[in-house]
């Protein structure tokens, strides 16, 4: 059984939910490789080190470009500020390591595709951390609408709502706040969330054709972290878009950080012909199913509690009827890569797949400025 | 068309509930006779009066013999305190008058038994409000049993959860309080609640084989609103039960005035061996229906919004997806009396149904005091 | 007690919903005024007649014109289809009538716009059947928006979906599918459903100020019931639009009738900087509640079963858990409309109200035609 | 950082959950101790090695007393069938080891006692895994009871409802099925779901006073694993009783492996005086609250998502709306267990607390034999 070192850079909030990743794997897949978590890179080494020693990292670095110099580093994790992304990215492919990026890909399309050329040009295994496609009922999903079970798709509509920026004294930038920061970030929700619902959507219902978006900033200025100024924000605190896709069906998309009550409320619905579903992140084990072949009388929603070994991933796990969580995701994608690796069928969502992303966060922003339909760009 | 004149025995809030069945029942339903409120009796003419104005009743009684004497009555209907309904109905059985009677049918079995032998001795239509058969959800929950979906019966479940009397401040008997009183009501919960889900369940589930309970009385003590002294209560306050059913399977229920939180709520499952039901008078158009047949992996609960014109009575009222409430089980009971006495083929409950229901609560009360398990008397 | 004479225009659906309103207001609401079913008004007299029989009404119109003159009418209640509420609504202010108009008041704002005027110059008291604030719930959300308990608002989305026209093969036009036809209906789900959302929207959040939307058109021809020809659908099957409100806050809306699994689905969302409101037509009776003025661990979304005597309208029905359903909005509006003549207050929404929103359908059309961001225009 | 050397005995379902626990335990929470899986037990040498690879043990033993007598080993955790916890137990209590049982403690009361003896008079450190205990909404529910938000309690209900043995064909007895056998597991769903109930209860809600059981064995006769023979069932497949508890509380319990559509269904619900509280294993992140010192017209169940910083347990994990599983239940019985040595205050359940339960089970079963009340014996 063959050794794989993961170097990560970062040790934020995705920090500790990779580690876990990785550190899991092994337990509940079986994998031809062994994960070891080798060495993390952050700027401060005192950090850096806590964070090594509470994880199992052997070592830690300050310098990323070492860190992808070591010839003992298999795989190396971006997950530092959306700003940062194209280089490290583009460094490690030159130095022939695979490469799992956090999401989003890039601060623009023009810089994604720039990452993508790199990668594909190194030929490295190589994938972006959009998690919410492997929690199980968000897979099942996939799987029914693969299977033909909705028929024509009339409709999509997917919405990310929190309501953590509502106090006009929350600063913005540094560590913890970058985010709210758009040099750090490139955008407010539609990057950071938006991305996630995009994702999920050209997943399951295919690419994009035009949008037209309606973008607002609530609070116009706050404190920033760094400079220690009130300055403008320049990041979308709320975005809602309206879009066709490329199969004919409409889109309708929001997302804001101004939704009293909603922590992470990443909801989709697809209706199609003969059938639709919805799913909830609050409730993640669960998916919602309306089949209209069910005899008339006896048609309604359907709540399914995703917890049954023939539910993906779930024969992995405990027994029926004992969920799961959010950081399960986390495991699952890296049991992918590591079995796409193995197998030779690469794990979506690659490089070039998340590019497409990218490309449908440019039409919102822009839209969001000149209040015109955008066509999605297709690289 | 042939009119059939109603006089009503009490204007309490039963009063009102049935009186919206007579007015309405023409409106809705196909029926051969048309409903007429006729009279109105109650002690106090003056408040009587007052109801037959809202209600456009023709004329009040202020002595419910006289009511009963009167050839232009047709249909007697009693929604007097649970004290007075044996003396009435078997008065009004003497007089042929149809009689509809509000529930319980009797202060205990005994009584309830005189009334079923001299109201059939008069051979005149009857019935008794459990209205609750006639909500739509509760209605397809038979016919969904009828059809032999569920198979074989492990478990019933019900409870009927209220919060209203947990101030000990409350005080006990008169006109707006004469549940209380268990001179007036003959029990608490359990003439009054479990009535209800007991007729429910020998309705969907067959007859009770034997049972234990527990009563209680949280609040031992009551200023009496007639007697203006504090006074012993002499109900039960809560009562929960285990049974077994002739069907083999086993029963839990539940009831009590003292569950925070809860108004009205009635709920019951059935599990069988195929299916699963559940149902709940807070959200009374919906049917929760598992069936194991489904597919594997997408087996789970489904919310039926039971508005459809193929659900039972919903031809009747308005569009999928537009509910009907609660005072329409009276008016569904009024309609299918009447179709009952047209077709020759009468409407349950009947006194004789109710009857059973009696039966299975003298036994709780018993079992309540002595706390030994008791074989529900069969008449 | 003074009796108010009605006479109906149209006894379809509405027909129904009304009379029952008109029905039951007495009986449930304290009135200085008797409503009577006096007259009702339809082209084929046999039709009309059994309508009349069932409900009551004294006698029968073929021509609205007749009942517009007869001197016993004191209110007239329009319930045809879109295209004749301006002739009839003018018309009868002109003979100095009372004016009950089905929704949406116009085909158009222009047709709308000259209603209002007529009706103001006659000064009749007037009311458009926007029924749905009438729901306790919404009443309920209205009051706690009023008494100042959101803040600042950031958002409002509301969808109506349903999924009774997925099929290609149901045809459009003539007296049961007059909602397909254009000419007929003004619009598709447009005037018929989000017409509901947006009164509902300017009632509690204020007026539009500008909007973008996205309208479809799934199935695009249909055989025409009135001429038997495949012909061109001119309506839209599906709307998505986003606007900004003069309050500064951001809409979105959806309405569509391909949404597989949702019957009745209105819904709305409120995000008010400390309290947010969800509500779902399909349970009518609950409103959803988040308050973060709760203590921090205890936040959450509150339930609340809008059945209690402190409740709008509710001390008027049953007892608290006892729900009410669809059709009591009428006999609410009824009672509204009534109180509002004797009070000399009138309810609202007069037609100078339900004008607002053939203004804001109008820029939905334009928007949905040319692609571009529209401004409501304000008469 | 000194290390604590774990031995587990046995590696089945419970294993795995409790070597994750192991596991995890020092990536999430700070503890002054490391723990680390040194080897793991099994009678099949083959099966425990490669449990052993899995997990990172390092080495295996097949003789559990060899286990116990190893000097490296500080912690035994036991996981075998419940017939073989009491032997395990006081061998390793007697060899001076901490010890961390799965429940049920023990097969009876008499059993229990011993093993509380021999645990105490070794004064060794000692837990059992009644893991829901330590669901971050269930030790929320804990908290607010203590705080005496709730006043008198009137009401407990608990079930634990399963689907899984309805099959005939099902075998009983074996590595797989031990459950279904007597022999093995003492009791069916009394010792292997209503005791995970009853410890939930007495935590919440203090000590059993009596109670009266009705006890059911479905299916009379499987075939047996280990005798290839069909064979009587000693087991009961469902269970419902009622009981008094010490401060005057009424309780409801049921369980069984009969609700078709079930899978773990284990909720209660507490009945205050001034509050309630509802849980459910299905969705086990929320807790469901009603206040009713909330204003009335907003009083109603809330649905706490119980994911924020300031929830028990939730700070060592993610960000708000990001849910938590069933296995952290696990995490934290090992983080508080250690953390319970480390300060000198032994975390809860203690062999002792543990054993109240068996008496209830004691009580349940003789009373399900007897027909009769049974007064719980307190040790």
């Amino acid at each position: 059984m063959k050794t794989l070192n993961v170097g990560m850079i970062g040790y934020g909030f995705m920090g500790k939910a990779h580690s876990n990743g990785f550190a899991k794997a092994n337990h509940f897949f079986d994998l031809k490789h062994q994960l070891k978590l080798k060495s993390v890179c952050g700027r401060t080494r005192e950090k850096a080190e806590s964070f090594a020693k509470t994880w199992g990292y052997d070592d830690v670095e300050t310098d990323w470009r070492k860190l992808i110099e070591r010839k003992d580093i298999d795989i190396i994790d971006i997950c530092t500020p959306n700003d940062s992304h194209a280089e490290i990215a583009m460094a490690a492919a030159a130095a022939g390591k695979m490469i799992m990026c956090e999401k989003p890909l890039a601060l623009n399309g023009d810089q994604g595709q720039q990452m993508v050329e790199a990668i594909e040009k190194a030929r490295v295994p190589n994938m972006v951390w959009y998690n919410y496609r492997r929690i199980p009922a968000v897979t099942f999903a996939k799987q029914l609408i693969d299977e033909g079970r909705l028929g024509r798709i009339f409709h999509y509509r997917a919405k990310f709502l929190q309501d953590w920026t509502i106090n006009p004294e929350l600063p913005q930038g540094g560590a913890a706040l970058w985010r709210l920061d758009v040099g750090a970030a490139g955008s407010g929700v539609t990057g950071d969330l938006l991305a996630h619902c995009i994702d999920t959507a050209i997943w399951l219902n295919g690419e994009f054709d035009s949008l037209s978006a309606l973008t607002e900033t609530f609070v116009k200025e706050r404190k920033h972290n760094l400079t220690g100024k009130v300055e403008k924000v320049g990041i979308d605190d709320a975005c809602t878009f309206m879009n066709t896709f490329d199969n004919g069906s409409l889109g309708n998309f929001e997302s804001t950080r101004y939704a009293r009550g909603h922590k992470a409320l990443y909801t989709f619905e697809i209706n199609g012909e003969n059938a639709s579903i919805q799913w909830d992140l609050h409730d993640l084990h669960r998916l919602q199913w309306f089949d209209y072949k069910d005899e008339g009388p006896l048609r309604g929603w359907k709540s399914i509690h995703v917890t049954d070994s023939d539910h993906p991933y779930m024969n992995r796990w405990w027994v029926p009827g004992l969920a799961i969580g959010y950081e399960h995701s986390f495991v699952h994608q890296v049991a992918d890569f590591i079995q796409g690796i193995e197998s030779g069928k690469p794990a979506a969502p690659t490089f070039r797949d998340a590019q497409k992303t990218q490309r449908v966060c440019d039409a919102i922003i822009a839209s969001g400025k000149d209040h015109t339909w955008h066509k999605v760009r297709k690289d």
